[in-house]
């Protein structure tokens, strides 16, 4: 029985002066393709990082949501005066900017009446007709617009909440890899890699990193597929090349 | 004596399946852009983040280009098929992809004749007209076309070879920062912190950063400005609102 090849892709869109600036190190872009590939066979094919501006966001925000089946934001929506990501979402799609009221009852009652400031009630606030990302961690929600799904940038917080957008989402085939460690430069088996990847050029990604370990350089060469047959007739054609050059293999 | 504010910014474009996927953890995006404004007073402005596709790499190449002063790209120059960087930006400013004859020499040098194959060699093709970026930890150089600046995925070859890029820039004012973390919630001071925002907003930007620490919560609240005197007394307005507030200020 053969399984129907479905491509489902999305983009990262990441919102923070700081991540630009180079002050803070992003951990969002590996952590979310990692996880949208494993778990719902999404391929994460274009990711942009840009500043709090609302111009820029409200332009990335339409042209990614239209190449993409998924756009995945984060950052911007604390309750600060630079959190503007709901209120541009709400602007790209031109819907109204306004008290989600479950959001409102979750943030009340997990505050108290008396803590929940206008900052924290601002967190309530998002795209008209938006549907909730639960938050088990701090509370403020995330939310989903059309085909936009707006997460906070705080990883652990993202990381925390990131399964309860999962009913949201259509799945895709996953993409399996394969790596094989080899100890010996790029240039020594290029162009014997680059004939098997023509050779399989329709199912297989064959990608090549150099790496350094033990003191020695090496190569991992990464292969990509969604299908797990061709992946492991990839695999056996690479080691019997590594074999036939008397390449020492790394196993881990 | 007033020194003119002079705007100079720049883009990052990673080209790479292996960050894409979360394979890899980008580090170049922020150690480029610490350096960028650090050492040449450029702000970079926009990082995207790209698979190994010739088509997808032109675009945005040419897109990039036209949008800021630089494009910086990272990935996909080394001797493996996946390595169609230096192609692609031939391809998008419609110039010969051919050997540099300097680049040539350098790594036939490097390897010696005999140990100068196929794959090295295409390490020394790139667009015509483009002026070499010494690489003094690996031989292969990057490499610079009309305003694209190109470099190594691996981080600590890029990190090595950065100086070698900053004859070719013009200069830019710097942007200073100055960062006061408090131990508070966010949602307690964004009403004021947005009130001081608003009377600099010309020259200063206020960002706040939750982190956690010591078992608390608190925020770093980062100002940032090209100009020191102003940036001065933003931070003084920030320190007496933590004080009025009783907040404690945490040192270092």
């Amino acid at each position: 029985m053969k399984k129907k090849n479905k491509k489902v892709n999305a983009s990262i869109l990441i919102i923070g002066n700081e991540i630009l600036s180079g002050r803070t190190q992003d951990k969002n872009v590996a952590f979310i393709s990692n996880w949208l590939n494993s778990k719902c066979g999404i391929t994460v094919e274009e990711v942009r990082i840009i500043p709090d501006v609302e111009k820029i966001i409200v332009n990335n925000v339409l042209s990614l949501s239209k190449k993409f089946n998924y756009v995945f934001t984060t950052g911007g929506i604390g309750p600060t005066h630079d959190d503007i990501t709901a209120k541009s979402i709400s602007k790209a799609f031109n819907v109204n900017y306004e008290f989600h009221k479950d959001a409102y009852k979750i943030l009340e009652k997990y505050y108290g009446k008396i803590k929940f400031n206008d900052g924290r009630k601002k967190m309530a606030k998002m795209p008209k007709g938006s549907k909730l990302i639960l938050n088990p961690s701090s509370a403020a929600p995330g939310f989903i617009t059309k085909n936009v799904l707006t997460f906070p940038g705080v990883p652990s917080i993202l990381n925390s909440m990131i399964e309860n957008c999962k009913k949201y989402l259509i799945k895709g085939s996953k993409t399996h890899s394969k790596i094989l460690n080899l100890f010996t430069v790029e240039s020594n088996v290029a162009s014997k890699i680059s004939i098997i990847q023509n050779k399989y050029k329709k199912f297989v990604d064959i990608g090549s990193y150099p790496f350094f370990r033990l003191g020695k350089v090496g190569i991992s060469i990464v292969s990509r597929s969604t299908s797990k047959e061709k992946l492991k007739r990839v695999h056996k054609e690479l080691v019997a090349l590594a074999k036939f050059k008397k390449i020492r293999i790394l196993k881990n």
